[in-house]
This record gives C-alpha cells, structure tokens and sequence, in this order.
C-alpha cells in the first residue's frame, strides 16, 4: 500500500528508461489535497545533489503537490547543468499536472557525477501521470530500488486517519540518514509545521541511528506529505508516534536489505552519562571495521568492542565497561566476563549491550557486519 | 639491522611458546648505554593494554635500560591480574639483566581479553637474555610479528652516528598511531627532552597519517632509545630528519603489508585553509568504505571521494572541488572533469589528490583497500 494507503494521495512507477537494465526507474507521488501540507529531512552532507538543493527551497514553502523520483542517477557533482536537469525535470512534473513547479520535490539515486538522460526521463514523466492511481503505492516502491533486493513500504492505520511510506537504500548507508529516499504520507489533517516537528523528531531516532557502512549520501531525503483527506486531526503526540513506528519500519528493512550484508547487528548502549555519549558510542561500535567483520565470522570478539569505545570522548572508566553479546556479558569490570563461547551468533540479528555504567542514558544504533559480498559489490558498481 | 644498526644495543628474538604455532615471540632490546635516555608515545585510545600504562610511567622517568616485547598476546582488558603479569615481567628482565624494574619497558601485541602463558614468558626472558647479541636486531624484528607477512626495519647512518628501528603492524592501523609496536635505536649522544621532542614530530607526521582500517588499538607502543656510544652530539634538525625518515619508512612498510590490502593508497590534501582541515579531510576519505572498495575494484569513482569531503567541517566550496586519481583530474570544479576512462589503476599504489582550493595547507594520508581478504582475515582472527 505504501504512499498510496493513506486517502487523497495517487502513485505511479514506471521504467522510463534511465536504467539500462530496463528495470522500473521513474515513481510519481501526487497529493491531490484538500491540503498540500509538506516537510522534509535532508542530508547533512555538504556536498549536496542537484535535487536535494531543489527540494530543500520548495519544502521550505510548506506546500508539495508532488515528488518526482528517479533511480539509475543520483544527478550529484554534475554542476549547474545538472541543476538545470532538476529543474526542468519539476517543470515538466508541473506542466503535466497543472501544478506550480515550486511546489514539485525532486530525488534522485544512483550513480554520483553522471547526468541524467533527460531524452528519457522527461518523456516518462508524462507516462507516468497516466499511470496515476489510487493503487500505485507498490510500483512507485519498486521504481526507486537500486541494488536494494526488496523494495521497502510501511502503513500504520489509527482510528480514522493512517500513516503510509516508502523506502530505498541499500549502501551509502549513514548517519545524518542513509543513502536513501523516503516518501511519507498521511491524510491526517496538519499543517506544515506539525508534520516537521514529528518528522525531525522520528528520524533522529531511526533512520539517523542506522548506519550500515558509516558513509553519509549526497541525495538522502526523507519527505511527509499531508492531504487531510481523512479530514481527521490526531492529537500530535498520537500522529509522532505513529510516523516514528512507520520510519522505524522502514529503518530496519533498510538495514535488513543492507549491501552483502549478512547480520543486522542492533548496537545498545545504556547507562551513559547522556544520550549524545551514547549515540558517540554506538557510532563508533557501529563504524568498527575489524568487529564487523568479527560478527561476520560469528567471533564474539569484545575486545574489539572495548577498542571501538575507547577512541570516543563520552563519560565512562575503562575498568567499568559492561558487554554482552547476545546477552552473554563475555565482558565485566573491562576484563574477561562470562565464557565467549556460551554465545550463539547463529541467527542474523546480533544485539551488542555497551554498559557505560556512567548515567542512565541510552541509544540504540543499527549496523550490520562487514562481509566479503558488501566489497565485492562496491567494487564493481560503477565498472 | 634493525635496532641493533645504532652502537650500544644488544637484542634477541625467540620462541619462548606464547603462540600455539610455535613462532618466535619474544624480543628484548637492551640499551647498554653510556647513556639510558628513551622517549615514547603511546596510544590515545582510553582503554589502554597493561603494557601502555606501565611503559608510560618508565618512560616519564627519561631512562630505559631495555624493552621486552611479545607477540601472542595483547595483555589488554585483563584487569588488575594482567598488570601484574606485565610487572612480573619488567621484574624479571631487570632480575636477569642487573637493572631496576622501573627503566623496564614493556609491550604487548595480540589478541584482546586473553591473560599471558607466564609460565612460558617468563623463562623465555632468561633464555632471550642469553642470545642477546649486537646482531640480534633481525630476529628481534621477526618475534614481534603477528599477522605481519614480513618484519620490517629501516636504518639511516650519518656521520658518525645511526638511528636504526624495528617495527610491527598490519591490521587495526589508525590513526594516533596504528596498531603497532615500533622501537628506535640511536647511538646519538643526545638527552630524554631531545629524544622526546623528535619523536613527537616525526610520528604526528609519519604514524599518525598511516590509517589503514580506521581502527585504533589498545597497544600502540614507539619507543625511541639513545645509547650515546657514538659519543656524537648531532644538531637538532639533522638528528629530527633522520628519526622522521626511519619512522617514514617504516609507517610506509606498515600499509605496505596491510592485513589482506591490495592497493597502498596515498591520499595527498592540497590548497586547504589549514593544516587540521587537510588531515580531517584525507582522514575522512581514508575511511571510506566504499572509495576503499572501488579503489580495490580499479574503480576511478570520485564521487565517493567527494561524498567523503562532504562530511568535514572544513574550509571548502562544493562547486571548487577537484579531484585527481593517478594524476587524472576526474573531477574538476565539483563536477565532472577529464575522462575517467584515462586512469590506470593497474599498479599498487594508487594517489588520490583532493584540491579544496581553500588555502595553501596540505597533508599527506595512508591508507588501503578493502578487500574480502581483509574481511576474511579479521572475521577469523581468535576463532
């Protein structure tokens, strides 16, 4: 159902032939209203994609009519003609739609310093407003993928009003987001400045503490399009609720689906002094590329771990560091705690335990091992 | 020659049974002096090895009349019980050798979280003791190996005077020195506070930019020895050059035997407004894991060295950005530059060159590829 289960919303995903493959590459997303309610979380890199510039002027107004996506091009690096290609690709979504172009969002994935076939994309756009429907969620899903294996949708239905989604990402996966493109809609009734309250507040909680390789994207983008075609208006706390469990959905499947990966590894870091020590931690746990591999080879190697937190500047004394892996504590008081070998890292989900043992803060952070599979398909994806 | 190039120094290397495997790993490098003068850096990760903690204070106190290493273990995380095995072991070389505990320095390097078989280290120093000779310096170098293919040893000689050293590291090699123990021999007549000061400048600008794994070890030990039997005082600057130079070649061995690497990348930061900000920025881009998979792959993908950029808070606009790989200005003005198909990528080493177009600062970073032999090597290494 994806961002078509909430009312007042129309998708389409086609393959308009940006991909050589001729795998669906182009996905439409139109708010047909009442309202055209907007906000958006863009990546903290400052070397920003073309679409990424755009969007970030047009969410600023509050008011989205529709995104446009595309896979096969991240249209990053490709300088003020590739700028040009953003906008001409809003004109002719607004053009088609009868809309204003400064109320057109724009993503793009793909491959960094290419540009787009604009003899391709611009055509498919107008076959994709024909496609438009009530029922489109799921190909416009699929018409984002790039090495993703699965594509990603989330819904949470409440009473009268529903919170639908969908994701791509599979590598560039990192804080400040991933390598990813979200599209959120709701037909609950806000204004724009609600939905960014909520939406800030549920992807500094998901999709910014899933970091599967440590490297952040040029195009990551995470919008919330609201209709208020349910003409339903939930009290806040119910509606932030209800868009973090839809990112924190949509956060797991893209760790689930990360680059070769072949363990998820949910990073837990408790007793801190303060929550900003404990993300440090988890990041640093998380970007650690000798346990990575560790947990790949199902070594419950703590030591590494220890290593990982010692390079950090939060609030803790060695000799006071918990670790439990998979709930074995094979680390107590920073030496050898309960026997290494009572832990079983068969399964694909790993949970490391940090105890700081220095406050009563904690976060969690996402990752995933680092396998043989995850070189090899980064060292062949532009070749 | 190794430690033993410079006059006044004995050394040995055996098998004293630490490695199941039967290898050498035990060395003793003995200052027979006039002088005793020594200076050290250690790691700056938090969660210090026993053998850190205790050769940071013997090297306060300006004098080292020997230094024992082992390999087979890192005597790290082992809480009280393992500093105690590391006095035990000061205690025991000055026992055999006639000296005071206190100017006994130690080091370790191995696997985390795992006590020390005493009962073999502790003979193995007595048997050690016995082969101490002015050749030694060789099979020193041989039993501090771990997952080294090759030791390494560098020696300069001037007039009249030499500094020779010893080094070990392949894998957990980042920055505040790499996982590594590194011992430095002179016959130069020289004081701690000279030693000290030498030694300093030359690994912030030689170990310290060495970064093949963005991990940083518990162990991280280099030592600098001078046994004044030169009788040679040599001006600063000449003597500062020559320590650079040996701790150059030897940090350039380090990547060159990198855990599993197939490629010695030179990541070269120029134009940049300050120093701090070249080094943030070619730690930044050593650290990425997908440039490191396509630079494995021959891949000339520069929008991963850009994406990593992008993530520093140095002095730079996006839009004056040029990148050169092998000499190939791929990216030039932020956007795309000369044919990447012109990049030869067949050799080992490969040069990154990021211009910020910022400044006049520069700095240089090393770093590797990854590689699936990385991957194996570490997703195995206590299993």
């Amino acid at each position: 159902m994806s961002v078509t289960a909430a009312q007042g919303f129309t998708a389409a995903g086609i393959a308009a032939g940006i991909k050589d493959s001729g795998n669906p590459d182009l996905a439409l997303v139109v708010n047909n209203g009442p309202r055209l309610a907007a906000a958006g979380v863009f990546t903290s890199n400052r070397v920003k994609a073309a679409p990424v510039v755009w969007s970030e002027q047009v969410v600023k107004g509050g008011m989205v009519s529709a995104v446009v996506l595309n896979s096969g091009g991240a249209n990053a690096c490709t300088g003020p003609l590739g700028f040009q290609d953003t906008h001409a690709t809003a004109e002719r979504v607004a053009e088609v739609l009868g809309q204003n172009a400064g109320e057109i969002a724009v993503a793009s994935t793909g491959l960094i310093g290419l540009r787009l076939p604009m003899d391709k994309l611009l055509p498919g756009i107008t076959r994709a407003a024909a496609e438009l429907s009530a029922h489109g969620g799921e190909k416009a899903a699929i018409a984002i993928k790039t090495t993703d294996s699965v594509h990603k949708t989330a819904v949470v239905e409440k009473d009268g009003w529903t919170v639908g989604g969908m994701a791509k990402g599979a590598g560039m996966l990192a804080p400040g987001l991933a390598t990813m493109l979200v599209v959120l809609t709701t037909d609950a009734d806000l204004d724009a400045g609600t939905l960014d309250t909520a939406l800030r507040a549920a992807t500094r909680t998901t999709f910014d503490r899933a970091d599967s390789d440590g490297c952040m994207s040029t195009n990551d983008t995470v919008l919330l399009l609201a209709s208020g075609a349910s003409g339903t208006v939930p009290a806040y706390d119910d509606f932030a609720a209800a868009v973090e469990q839809v990112c924190a959905d949509l956060a797991r499947q893209l760790i689930g689906d990360a680059e070769g990966a072949s363990k998820d590894i949910k990073v837990e870091v408790i007793n801190a002094a303060t929550e900003d020590d404990a993300v440090e931690v988890g990041r640093s746990i998380a970007r650690n590329n000798l346990l990575k591999c560790a947990i790949h080879g199902e070594d419950p190697n703590w030591g590494r771990v220890l290593s990982a937190i010692g390079t950090t500047a939060a609030a803790f004394e060695p000799d006071r560091l918990n670790v439990a892996i998979n709930g074995v504590w094979v680390c107590k008081d920073g030496s050898v705690g309960e026997d290494r070998d009572l832990v079983d890292m068969r399964y694909r989900e790993v949970v490391i335990t940090a105890d700081l043992n220095a406050g009563d803060a904690a976060a969690t952070i996402w990752t995933n091992d680092l396998t043989a599979d995850y070189v090899h398909e980064n060292s062949a994806y532009s070749s």
